[in-house]
């Protein structure tokens, strides 16, 4: 009657009813989730708040773009910041384990039909040979192998900011479709650890990893393509209460949206804030290992009141709702399709939503029915 | 245009306008808030909820009463659970540097016509020589100097579970008219540390202190005499993050009524928890010496979104709403009386109220306006 | 001047004069170190140190041994604890990615001439189809694949103890003639990520990683084949503390024979234990991330002061000579080979050796110099 | 038989054979130690370590002197740094709790036949009407009532470094007989909170305290009269351990001299450097409340190797034999008395003498005897 997740051998996401076909061609082999490409309105103010207050190193930079790279990295960039007109994601960047990965790449995006460019020295500063597509989903993303290394800070005690980020950890995608960008995922070699569903077996959202944490990337169920969120990893949790601590210093309490708190899915600490433009950006610590393969699935009821936050916290609206545009490979907005299954929110929050602390026990309500 | 809190040298709080006179015997040299007698309908839920959840000490218990104390705590029980048929606060408990402040409680208390009952054995076990009083507030003091010395924890670190709770730190009390309580309180020896008040000088809380830290009690403006809440202190933050974590597991996480979070008012880390009573327990950790004859007191906007919690994260309503009655020294709750100045929830929290995060910047709105 | 580590591209290593030959089978693909045979001669002692006072799971116990496992873990156990009449090492256990790597082992190390063992259900309880060989080395090798899965209680925070052991992080070994191991490691598939070396070229010890961490085994040298520790991973650095802590309280405070500190190489916080029978327990938390297959390999010089301590606190002489021996498959202990190089001890303690906090300053001598 | 120590209710040190008379002048209020007047050599060098390593904060400074004070006070110091030839504390000043406590002061030790000096407007920036005294064992002692009132920095986390330093904590004195100059103490208002005895009554070390914390400052058996420490609190260990980290990445990790560590003696978290001039500076952090009257003294036995380091970690030499010269109110160093009474290193390490982890089990010898 607890309500605790199920554990599953294998993926337990119903299969699509309209897949995207898996390609005959083998894919390339991502070691992890390696940067972001953003689209800035403001250049000094998304400057101020990744660099001043989140404290990320400025790897190099120009007047329209700056590089920026968490403490334990050594290549060239997790972060990309671009002035443009218009918020957005313009690449959600991989790197591959070999340069013959390009190749297999660019076959595999061939095949599905999807639009593919390669540039021997790069789309930006610091990365060689690159493949950018257009993937089936909407979403732009990039494929690496050469980049340039830079000094990896993790010993520069004396450099590291209260609340010190370490590690790209993941990007989070918004789709209309979970089960269908799941399928497509795995095509491309990543591996589902754990999952939102209901008992009719809609799938609210899905986490999927290449390195062995909880993910390189997450599908969340709603209009998209768009990003939803990156999240930067510090060691530990007081961390991340330390950069509460000084956006309530700087007067920018505002930024923080969502949390801390600690996440059932993954079991990691969080934080969502939001940059100048209203990019959504997390900051995470302590998930699991996850690299055996036969990594157990965990599966959690979307009426489980402790699956977005294990202290039943509630999630606002806004995180459900509010996301990034990505852009196509000309720079343009990605029209966003709209979500036809039944979203997140509406289930779980309101008069038509429902959910619970402990399972069987809803008339107990929950702690958002009793303090809102 | 930040918003700051003001700093005066004395305390700001406008006179009452109805003010408890000030005896003419010499209050009480009161030590500390010492321990709080809670009745409880369920008394082996209570347990659970302090010594299985919280991870209080038992010192001893009977039938009817469990006397618990925390880990750092040389005197016999700073709470004791007390079965009876309405959840209620029986004795707020306040220890006396001498037997000789035993007769001076006695005579304050009479001067201002209050019921005075002293028993030489005590009230509870543990406790010698004891003076019970219905204050001018209404609320049920209690006064002792003698008690029974016990181990000091600290050093057991073989016993301490995570989460270790070192010490009660505060009581907190709501009552209707803020200002009259405060200067009757500061007849009584105390001092007041911090504020809130709106440019009109209505006063919504104050925080008050005999030991050196920011309160042993504060004054919560609301419909009263009742207790809102009891606070134990942690050494550290995580200790108070695994609290939460331990309520998730074991899907009490409904327990958890606001936060974690920190303070602006004090600058501590706090979270607040309600126990199957209802009645609130807060648990607290680092806030700031406030021991020197001039200590500074720091006044907050109401209208400060960063005042009740430095990262702008929102009150619930329940957590101005609700407390938990006190009893008279017969043990009936006391009548309680309406509150007649404006509420701190009305004039901060939906259409008729609002908050800033920068003051002059109220167009922005604040977090709870934008996600609810 | 500093002194800081080298960072090459590849591994730094000298050549071995005496090399292990490379079989032309393709090794098997080692997921990750997953547990480890400890043979004690008082099962009920070893008990209550890894049970009682460190928390690791009881998965299973029988009259002659117990199977125990960490919180993150899913697998049946990490760690198992086997009475036999001397202290010893039984076997460095590996999961393979599929059962086919179970055919590559014995392939491997049949060329190489090794003693190879293999037994469809297994050496031990939870565990299949398993290859335990004697490696060139002399170190008893266990590879798996088939294994009982476990509930995950990584979301347990009701039984998590303070100081809670999440993960199996690495073994470390004692062996002669570090460059002829190391070279054997990376025919076995393992990585160098970290070294310490003299001008000279010799080298006191390598780190080598399977899984995305500084290391799944480190070769340390001295009298092997022996094992330097074993060591499980927490969350963060204050439940580190918190066991020694808990020592202290149980008057065990003698169980400590290192740190805790601050490592340079792998820039993890540490603390060395030893248990009743004296195998050494290292506690371990927060390296960084070696994924990417070019990984930057960072070499110390072995007079570096910081390399070992990253605060310069001595290495006590116990760390560096005192191991526990292993087992031959018959359960015999191995016979000790000894040292030729120079020992680390030797060349950075004591009246031969010098150690420099900064490297062109060594007249100022070091701490350990200073005070003893 | 586990050595844990004596609790008493009352001061357990025996009367001091050659006793300083009580005055019948009442002593000063004292509330709290306040700050330190140092002598350094090389100001540069000394504000690079307090104010660049350290974070303290700079209230003010000229060509001699820098003011400085830690994140949660408000008055103008608590620590002073002025340029001079020799290195040595110039002043141990407390905050007396009225004006009137001045004349207190006077009177108290002009009866002991003391040299007394007061200067109405201070003998330093920020403070007004001050008394600075040699006190009958050598030491300079500065009260006073008036100070500036700075800004209480303890809500800027946007300026507050990694390891932030928010409290003055206590100062440690270095006396030939510990004994006699706790009876003076105890005269000037101290009161015991903890003491290591050995069985023969022999003292070698007390803690005493005016604010309700274990101390504002100890009296250790040794050649003296000599400033042993100066401590600094944090709210948290990991704000110590930062500290350490940020030395290594400075290369100036030789500045750890002891820790960090959990003291037996207050139960505190603990770190010792030493500044340039080899000044002995502490960091600190949870030690437990001593307010009520009826503290229990705990006293600890010499041999007990978990006193002064609760993990048995050893105590290095120069901690116990090295200290800073304290000045007389010309400027000129106190000329040092020598112990007469054994030392505690004699009687605890090396060849003469012994500790224990579990009393009665001594034949186990100690950690450090294993290792050196």
């Amino acid at each position: 009657m607890t309500g605790d997740p199920v554990v599953s051998d294998r993926d337990p996401i119903p299969a699509p009813a309209d897949p995207i076909p898996t390609p005959s061609s083998p894919p390339p082999d991502i070691v992890r989730c390696a940067s972001l490409e953003l689209v800035v309105t403001d250049l000094a103010a998304a400057r101020r708040f990744y660099v001043d207050v989140l404290g990320l190193v400025v790897t190099d930079e120009d007047e329209t773009t700056v590089w920026l790279r968490t403490f334990d990295e050594f290549i060239h960039h997790n972060l990309v910041l671009r002035t443009g007109p218009v918020p957005a994601a313009a690449a959600f960047s991989y790197r591959v384990r070999t340069p013959e990965d390009l190749d297999r790449a660019v076959a595999f995006y061939t095949e599905l039909g999807c639009r593919v460019e390669r540039r021997s020295d790069g789309f930006t500063k610091g990365v060689g040979d690159t493949v950018r597509v257009e993937d089936p989903l909407g979403f732009p993303l990039e494929f690496f192998h050469d980049v340039e290394h830079v000094e990896r800070l993790a010993w520069r005690y004396d450099l590291q900011p209260n609340g010190c980020l370490v590690r790209l950890d993941h990007f989070n995608q918004v789709t209309p479709d979970v089960p269908r960008a799941v399928a497509h995922m795995e095509d491309l070699g990543f591996r589902v650890t754990e999952d939102i569903q209901d008992d009719a077996g809609t799938t609210y959202a899905a986490w999927m990893r290449r390195k062995p944490t909880v993910h390189d990337t997450a599908m969340t169920g709603g209009d998209g393509p768009r990003l939803h969120h990156i999240a930067f990893a510090t060691h530990e949790k007081h961390q991340i209460t330390a950069i509460c601590d000084r956006l309530g210093a700087l007067r920018r309490s505002d930024a923080i949206e969502r949390g801390p708190g600690r996440h059932g899915v993954s079991n990691a600490f969080y934080l969502y804030l939001r940059d100048p433009d209203g990019h959504r950006v997390e900051i995470y610590t302590q998930d699991y290992w996850t690299g055996d393969p036969d990594n157990p699935v965990v599966t959690w009821d979307v009426h489980d009141n402790q699956r977005r936050d294990w202290w039943g916290n509630p999630v606002v609206p806004s995180w459900y709702t509010e996301a990034s545009r990505v852009l196509d490979l000309d720079g343009r907005p990605q029209p966003v399709v709209a979500r036809t299954d039944t979203s997140e929110m509406a289930v779980t929050i309101g008069a038509d939503g429902f959910s619970y602390t402990r399972k069987g026990d809803e008339e107990r309500g929950f702690k958002l029915g009793h303090t809102l």
